[in-house]
């Protein structure tokens, strides 16, 4: 996998871009992506409640985990990073710019989820602060009746996130009356067209199943339709370890995605279990490893370095 | 309680936070708001009407009360503390950035609460007046239609007061026609989590109440929600002193708020009665006294300080 | 009636606000307003029509009015103030900033009466022209689903109005659906402390009325809601002189109202008794003339000055 | 007619104004302003179909007409002026800063016809390109519910205009589910008064009719209303050359109207004769010719200079 | 067909421009736009299906033909151009400023496609990234109750860039509710006007069909309406190549259009065959072949160049 560097990284950002993108993916050109900006959008159903340990109703739980696993970037809102940061300096950021809560079913009103910060406030606040800030993220959401302005910020954040030599992800899901399934392969390679005309470098999407099944094929149209936008696969509900490595390994090997955004499953998990779930997922993503020898570093068999 | 230091207060602001955060909290990390801002969000209702002494009516009450009590600070719009500032100028004042009417029902219409002034405004009032400003407040609707525009201007007014070494509060609110029990322990966590995300340094919220009874391990999954931003439990309707400081007592010292932001409680009675009632519920939040101590200072018996 | 200096006057306006104020106010802290805003609030309804003087329908007849009466401010629009400024530069002006007209009932839907120019463009045409203008002036319709638009306009404009040394006006009047009574003397005391909250330092209100006749006693709610922001009770349609001026004197000597916003029950005279009423008026608000002597004033028995 | 120079004309740019408004009323202080603007407007209607001759459908007709008529302004989008005014820099040019399709009927939604340009874009343009602009002129309807919008557009690009010298054109029509008869002399005297509080320098409007024939004295009523903004009458659907100069002297001398905006009465003809035809609405309108006169200029027996 | 150089392109522009049009219209003053925006306007259905090759799933394809075609502009959104500009610097880049997707049917609801970046962005991009940008384009739907903020986009994009020397060309389409015919002669006649008014090089739109056959009359009323304005018709449905060419001939040299935007009779083809239809198409609209000539092209058995 060739890294793109993207046209609008200005010619004095151009290192600072590669290195930024190297590190992050691990030089494997795929990424690891610890979501954890379900605070908003999920308000506390992912936090707390039966079959979810207690520790994670606590936000520190997630920088905990941030800060002794193998991830590509933890992604999460610009307030939660301000109130751990001074003493997580050490996790790769991404800084998720939008969130809504989900109050509002999506039939009853078409979703809009506007940017909250500027990508510039990002950037002085990374010098400011000196944090390890990688990139920031954006959520649109297409068939909604405010498309057009979630289309416009996200453009806008691409190219102000390539300017500072930052990489740039879209959460790209189609949403609203007009959306029948939001599974379905073709509607997520519209997606995946979309992320790669907004010029973002990684877009997060659903995943195409069929009867619940990963559709291999189906991925393939959308990681081609993408272009030189990574995909990157949803996380989703809480499965078991194992089926989720499976598909993980399936995802990347077999479907050409270049990466996974993965947040319940792991942070719904004891501090240890969930760094090592974490360990896994890293494990499969950039450093091919088979689902045999990322179960073992699930297990604690194997140290994931 | 540790403070947290945002990682958003530049370099030569930290010590103007620090030493605003611990006088306002009274080295306690948790904050007696005394809140004024309902002549906008109840209109008259507070002020004048059965039970309510007439000195309530006029808004120069809220000021000798401010003034003559232990408080931590006074909650109020730009506007009123623009007419009354020059008199009462000893007042620590939070300024309040937004406020509606109640004359729209919740039902009828989603509520959008716009905000008034930038912080830059009141950054630069301060300096010109000298008047003893401590930190800026915001009232966000979650589950209203506009909560886009409110969750933007939230994140904003939080990281510009960091910025100039203010605090925030915000008040978060789940309300419109998708909320249905707004004492729900697990919903008002969810507005918690977002204070967090939102950066806010303390979140006032609703409290979670069972059978109308304070649900204080509720309270405790709130207050774990809210991670490092402290929750301050909502005054609410005028009850007895009584039950009040028994039952502030225990959102503190069982629930784990970080305080109270109280205001019919306070200023529906004659001055004195208000002042030793704002007194008394000062020394059960800053000074840890005791249900019993904070009554004698009710009764006038022991002074508060 | 001591003057309020808002504390928003920064240290080197002072000066010009205290003797604007004291100018407007004629040192009595009462402000006698001659509203000329009704060629677009009402269309040609006041101007033309049974029971009004031909003169009535040119414009200029209120300037003729306001350049020889005596008034605290003549309040109309910056453009009409642009198109006679020039030929009556005399005149104390108070620039509206925002008007609508009347085609659309209050009931079918929420009114918006948005801002047209900045306090800065106004304050620019001042200089430049070098007119008596005094202060602007702003209407809001509270209950409105526009009503954050119009808050976050009003509270703008009276902070800017301050920032120069000028003096801020605001109509409040509830309006929509959810309004039932707008005489209800506590809604209106609802809206005085609104006028407070946003730092007006007059606020012109409709009068509590009981059956048609003025309610002193919730006069006397609305003004002590107000506090330092002085109340300005709305004229109204058209009635007797004797009526009117009696019932001025019991608003401002009974209900301490601090003035009055008047114009049909002046304009709608041939300009030699308007004048006189208008001179009768101010004689009553500002010189504490008695009914009696305000009646001789208008039957042209005394010299108003 | 005198002219009045605006209060808001500053010092260095009365001259400026002073000669332009002579220039373009040709000292009449009346203003016959050829209308262009119906490309947008009516779409293809009025230049192509049944009774309109060919050349009409080619937009260099406008300009043919307009660089050989005697005109006060030739009206029209920056866009047409752009792509024909370096062969057409003869013609005095009022640029039209907004325009709306009919394909929404006016009872179907309410009409917003947004300012597509700010009027320091065209002193830009005037200054780069050499061109005689004269001034702006802009349309604004209401009792639509974005009436709020459009009079805030409409008072600044006024003020704009003043400031840089130029004159400023209002285009106002009641419109909406709440308007019964836009002929109605009294809501058109209503519009008047709107310009007026504008400060708009011209406001064309709606013509007062009874049963179809010209009510002169309503027209009356609104010119005075009018107060010194000058009427323009609209020139309408395309009429017989005679009723249409009986009506214009009408107007002028009896309605004391100040001008009239013309365009499909005009262009809907041969070049020749629509150049004759323009000729002849100069000449009464500015020139003070009987109808007699303005007919013999139409026939081609008199040369209208 | 004499180049128009459009009044608002500076003197320190004209050159540019000038070399700008020439070379992109072959000194024909007709363009040949290879249209590929349709990765958002329609999802994956252009790309992926029956009947299209796999190779166009991948939004290389689109490069792969622009650069080795002939063709006036390859028209797409900045994002995509930024991940392929480096290995595709080459080709004569027209950046497309808005899009919206399918997924809303415009029965349901009027469309608003909002502007993504400001044509600045674009300008200093093209500085930055030495692409070869001739200039940029925008859709607007006549009709929509959002045609206001689409006229006012399309107005500042055409006239800035203009300033910058570059060439803008406007999608126009009437859609919506009110528009019955969107092939009809007389609708889309008054689209091209619109497009004059706006300024616009080229406008493409609809084509004017009767019984699904071109309606060449109508297409020269269309033509002559859009003035100086260039007519580029729409490629639409993928068809018959001969048909396509014996259309686009006609269309040019009966109809009098300037060009046309094709983009799935291009693209919906193997490399090879794509470039050979697409040099087909320029051969046509630039070098005045015949169809026979472009047959010829088409089959392999002349060279284009």
């Amino acid at each position: 996998m060739k890294m793109t560097l993207p046209a609008d990284v200005p010619a004095d950002k151009e290192k600072a871009f590669i290195e930024n993108f190297e590190k992050t993916t691990g030089g494997s050109g795929r990424l690891m992506l610890f979501a954890g900006d379900q605070k908003v959008e999920h308000l506390n159903n992912d936090f707390y409640g039966e079959g979810i340990p207690l520790e994670d109703n606590d936000p520190e739980h997630l920088f905990k985990i941030a800060s002794k696993a193998d991830i590509g970037v933890f992604a999460t809102q610009f307030g939660l990073i301000t109130r751990y940061g001074r003493d997580y300096s050490d996790i790769p950021y991404l800084v998720k710019l939008n969130a809504k809560t989900n109050l509002i079913p999506y039939e009853a009103k078409d979703p809009y989820s506007q940017q909250w910060l500027e990508v510039e406030d990002v950037v002085r606040f990374q010098k400011s602060s000196g944090l390890d800030i990688r990139g920031v993220g954006y959520t649109l959401y297409l068939g909604s009746e405010h498309e057009h302005a979630m289309l416009r910020e996200a453009a806008r954040i691409v190219h102000e996130a390539h300017r500072n030599g930052w990489i740039a992800v879209l959460w790209i899901y189609p949403k609203g009356n007009f959306v029948k399934d939001q599974h379905d392969r073709h509607l997520i390679s519209g997606a995946a067209g979309v992320g790669a005309a907004l010029g973002a470098d990684f877009a997060k999407l659903k995943v195409p199943y069929i009867d619940g099944k990963l559709d291999t094929e189906g991925l393939k149209e959308v990681t081609t339709a993408a272009g030189r936008t990574g995909v990157l696969c949803e996380g989703g509900d809480k499965t078991s370890p194992e089926a989720f490595l499976m598909e993980l390994h399936e995802q990347i090997h077999h479907g050409e995605s270049r990466g996974n955004g993965t947040g319940r499953n792991i942070h719904q998990r004891p501090l240890d279990e969930a760094i090592r779930m974490a360990d896994a997922i890293y494990a499969v993503t950039v450093k091919n490893a088979s689902v045999e020898e990322a179960l073992q570093i699930l297990e604690g068999n194997t140290k994931s370095n």
